[in-house]
């Protein structure tokens, strides 16, 4: 597929596991950064994405919103880079990847607003308590070196990010098996080229904010 | 794949979405009916998912959970039941299964928890505002007559889902675009297999609670 790909980010937003994912697959792409409160709100952006956030992609026709989406996606449409698994692997690889995008993502999020599940409520919410969030983490990343098996895919893109950041934000216990994860990735050439690269805009536009 | 296919459910929750999906792509199954608070926190139950949840599927050694995986994952496993589109479809799938399974469901979740999204943390939070969420569904479901264009997919059955319970139990505004989806897809055969299946397990669980 030769059709444009661009990006659409913020430096300092979810945009950062889009970019890592495009520099795993390293197909040229275009960036369109994005202010918050101005361009993501604009009319032309709103019409691409109604939710008004980034990352959102555009490849030729296609748009894809959702970070988790974004990762799946760009695998089976450049399978080249060898990050989508066969579908033999891909229970593993929908599970842990909407486990992510879904139980993982609200619970962090309800405990950073405060809320504490009421037990009542765990049933019928679907992330359920945070420990038993913390558990399943726990068993996506020791059953096997990565989400899928020996081999890393997108899934441990997404997966990986939400560790990371969770480890370095204190959302995620520290648990040393989630660290002894995330150092099975942190060196990946495309993981540390797509963190300068956002570093360096988010400092250009620092800079630029001061005046 | 002639692998044994098992079925984890309880005719009270999400494990409806998956019974569509397997009635969807017509492979035998074999149902074990866990309770709440019993059977769904057993040792054994909890070492296959430790979040203590159905819908859970095991698939000969694959084991699924969150319904929106079981859905991509079987849409991927059964081919021949025509429901995982081809890849140059699959943006729109994985944007809208994932905004179904991330954005939609937190969003629905803190409006029954009462919790309202201060504005300034709209920015942070994976779901923004409820308004939002409401625009990208009604996108969702307006830009083409199924999720990815013309033909029914895995992302109908999941999307269709929240749209039907939604509309059921006033989870989501009675948008009249919402109502017209879910009038394309209530007629689907697996469909209302699934429903009648389910409500009659439902029944029989109830009648033997009251003895």
């Amino acid at each position: 597929m030769a059709e444009e790909l661009v990006f659409y980010s913020n430096p300092m937003s979810r945009g950062r596991i889009a970019r890592w994912m495009l520099e795993e697959v390293s197909a040229p792409y275009r960036i369109e950064w994005l202010t918050f409160d101005g361009s993501m709100k604009s009319p032309e952006f709103l019409a691409i994405n109604p939710m008004g956030k980034v990352p959102t992609i555009r490849h030729g026709e296609t748009v894809v919103t959702e970070a988790a989406a974004i990762c799946a996606y760009l695998a089976d449409a450049f399978p080249e880079a060898g990050l989508a698994p066969p579908v033999e692997k891909r229970g593993d690889y929908y599970r842990w990847l909407f486990f992510a995008a879904g139980p993982l993502e609200m619970a962090v999020s309800l405990k950073a607003f405060g809320i504490e599940v009421p037990r009542e409520r765990e049933r019928s919410i679907g992330c359920g308590s945070y420990g038993a969030v913390m558990d399943s983490l726990s068993l996506a990343v020791t059953r096997q070196p990565y989400i899928t098996g020996e081999s890393f895919t997108a899934a441990d893109v997404y997966v990986g990010a939400h560790i990371s950041w969770g480890l370095q934000f204190g959302s995620l216990e520290p648990r040393p098996e989630f660290k002894a994860y995330w150092d099975r990735l942190k060196e990946r050439p495309a993981s540390k080229r797509a963190t300068a690269l956002d570093d360096e805009e988010m400092h250009r536009q620092l800079q630029a904010a001061k005046g």
